[in-house]
């Protein structure tokens, strides 16, 4: 059952690989030819027997659609790795694991001094894992295959176990349809950005894998300084979409179905909205004196929150050489990061949301012990298990957080690059601080700490079970 | 109610600056008369009208109790502030205030360049703050005056505000009798340190401030260098008291009483014990090349580490210049802390391993949704209150973390001072890394910054709710 979901899901990927290898034979990128069309057989070869045999075995519950979701990621990530090796790209294959991994996670990390030095079918490539990775590789073999014909069973398990949010609201009763209309919505927008993009006369290429970056907020570009060269409009579009991509795509529904009054009730939003704006006002006033002019003050400051917050990882400028003020306060806001049910890392708004009203209840608590108080979110009484799942959430993402940070150490790293370096990989983000800055890259580090930061980076992707799953052998016990 | 409690307090308060009153007076330093003998008179007169007039208000419930505990720590490092100022061993009010804090909540951060250069009177009295604090000014309070002839009513109240850990247990059923054992017990082993150390050949009054600052686990030394110019024999003995004085005082009184089967029971003991042997053993391994002999990296490993865990900040070498695995862990421990029930600060080591199986819990809960499952602590059920109140007291405890590393900020030193200076405080350790570093001081911070790292040290030695009490209103409103 497990192995027939993924065969699937791989015999998906080989397939998007197509236009890669297209445009390698359109370059005459020999060895890339080469690479994409060895790699995509493999994957056909090894995919393909699995993917049509009769599924017998019908036990598939929550654990089994984490495993399929852990599984399937690395697998993904490890076959999606194959082709920057093969072609001789990134010679060595830890590197690639952790630079399709970064993609495919939406994280932009890379590992790459010389981005410009990559064949244009491998740059197509890796930002197109962004474009995939965004709204969920699994979700999108959903709407190329319905799983079952009683949708909701391993559907709902796997949506809930690669979505990212505190619960899984169905826009519509079936569940390969609520997938379809996502998809239809994130097409939609991206097609958008890149329209909007080649009106700003940006040359196709590039508009198309800024709008895949955009869309999965990853953040690979495919210069070396990132977005920087490009045009003051292009970087505002990209501002306006990072920032699009970081809200729940369900607003974009209710406003299609012009329910405006929940898209006023909605907390998170609202929050999201109050951080962005107050944010790029702190860091507009800590380093207007960089910039002197105050719409170029506005536009940086607005882009690197926008990137920061969405967890995007694009940059226009070294914000690791600003003041102190501004370069916490986007640490701060890789932690918050996007909201629930968009293609955004980060912990998510609702969560941080619902944090500060446990934190608020929890002392009220204290000083009126035997009061009753219920945790609202938009204007609805939160139950007890999704409170308490946010908080098992924090748990462990801290507890994750501080065993990464201190396995990483045996690199010898500044103690900051160590900690941004995770908290950056954590929440998707891409750029940390230090020597894992905005124009710095996570080449130097070892073998050992680049398998540990690709782990971190699915954690945070698939928020935290699918992985953690195969880790702890306890929960297989019967 | 509240003002008669803290009169009392203050009245308590200005009796203790009686000692060093008399080391001035026997020394000569004629500023340092001056000064105690102002403030205690002071004190004295303010507080004892007060502190005699009968109570008629009975209403005394956990607010009360927190808002007490939270107003009576404020108000008597502000009033043990002040000999240091009208003395002018400390010219600036802030710094006096942020020392004396730091003295209370046995923190042992410290804003002097120069300690050596204070008079013998206020080294005294600084150091004493940590030996009062340890055990909290107000169950010594409670131990010279029971607050009420039901005894367990209010005493309870301020003893849970004031005690760190997750549950109050009761020695024996009165709370003033075990509020008496634990003095008794604290003040045996203060002695017996002082005793050890004077059998070593260390001066009297570098015994006794030592063993202050040792037993308080605050680490405040009357050197500039610490205890680095101590012979190794001091330097493991206080090691081993700052081992001692990190243990749940209870612990002690099981021994007392013989019963080895609950002392072997122990959970948190058993793992701070293995935490304590790990980090030493890590750090040896890191670290043996900076000393050579085995000897040596073992004395400093086990101090530094001891100190650390047990959050006294005591050292014997720069720890800051060490490799970034070591610098690491140490800062990893200071989030750990000591154990519930002694002197040390942090977040506990009952509290870890309460999180660490809140995790596995949620782990395993989301595997199997439907699933009941119980925690144990020293084999028994732990109910749900308490590890809800855990998972609380972390919540905002990071959300006190993240708010005062972004408004200390406005200083511009970097992420590493902030991050480990807030986190040295809310720990209740000292020394943070980098420009807080061992041999560095927190004296280059603005005032804003210091009365900001000064709630951060009230907050963590109280554990959070009598200092929020105050700040946020909602509380209040009926």
């Amino acid at each position: 059952m497990i192995s027939n979901i993924i065969a699937k899901l791989l015999t998906v990927e080989a397939l998007f690989m197509l236009p890669a290898l297209a445009i390698a034979l359109a370059k005459g990128e020999a060895a890339s030819v080469m690479a994409f069309a060895v790699v995509i057989i493999l994957m056909l070869v090894i995919s393909l027997p699995f993917a049509l045999r009769k599924r017998r075995d019908r036990n598939f519950f929550a654990r089994e659609g984490l495993l399929t979701v852990g599984i399937g990621w690395i697998l993904v990530s490890a076959f999606g790795a194959l082709p920057f090796c093969i072609s001789g790209a990134i010679p060595n294959y830890i590197d690639c694991f952790f630079e399709t991994v970064s993609g495919f996670t939406t994280t932009g990390a890379t590992i790459l001094g010389d981005i410009e030095a990559l064949p244009m079918s491998m740059l197509y490539w890796r930002s197109f894992t962004h474009w995939l990775g965004g709204m969920g590789v699994l979700v999108f073999m959903m709407v190329l295959s319905p799983l079952t014909g009683k949708d909701g069973g391993e559907s709902m398990h796997l949506l809930r176990a690669e979505s990212p949010g505190i619960k899984i609201s169905k826009l519509v009763p079936r569940m390969k349809r609520s997938a379809s209309i996502l998809y239809a919505i994130y097409i939609f927008l991206t097609v958008l950005q890149i329209v909007l993009l080649l009106l700003g006369r940006v040359p196709l290429f590039d508009s198309v894998t800024i709008a895949f970056g955009t869309a999965g907020t990853g953040g690979f570009a495919i210069k070396n300084d990132s977005l920087a060269s490009y045009s003051a409009y292009a970087q505002w579009v990209t501002t306006v979409f990072m920032i699009v991509f970081s809200i729940n795509f369900n607003i974009y529904f209710l406003l299609l179905l012009k329910q405006f009054k929940k898209f006023f009730k909605d907390e998170e939003l609202r929050w999201f909205l109050i951080i962005v704006i107050a944010a790029i006002a702190i860091v507009a006033f800590n380093t207007f004196s960089l910039f002197g002019s105050f719409s170029e003050t506005l536009r940086h400051s607005a882009f690197q929150v926008a990137s920061i917050i969405s967890t995007s990882g694009f940059c226009t400028v070294d914000f690791d050489k600003w003041p102190q003020i501004s370069r916490t306060l986007l640490v701060l806001l890789m932690f918050i990061g996007a909201c629930a049910g968009s293609t955004g890392g980060g912990s998510k708004v609702v969560r941080v949301v619902v944090l500060m009203k446990s934190a608020r209840r929890a002392l009220y608590k204290a000083f009126h012990p035997r009061a009753v108080k219920h945790i609202y979110l938009d204007g609805e009484i939160l139950d007890d298990d999704t409170v308490e799942s946010v908080a098992s959430y924090y748990l462990i993402y801290f507890i994750s957080l501080a065993a990464a940070v201190m396995l990483i150490t045996v690199d010898g790293f500044s103690m900051e690059t160590n900690f941004t370096a995770v908290v950056s990989c954590l929440n998707n983000v891409g750029p940390g601080m230090d020597a894992v800055g905005a124009v710095m890259n996570y080449g130097a580090y070892s073998a050992f700490s680049k398998i540990i930061l690709s782990i971190v980076m699915l954690i945070g992707r698939l928020e935290i079970y699918p992985i953690l799953v195969m880790i702890i052998p306890q929960v297989w016990k019967k």
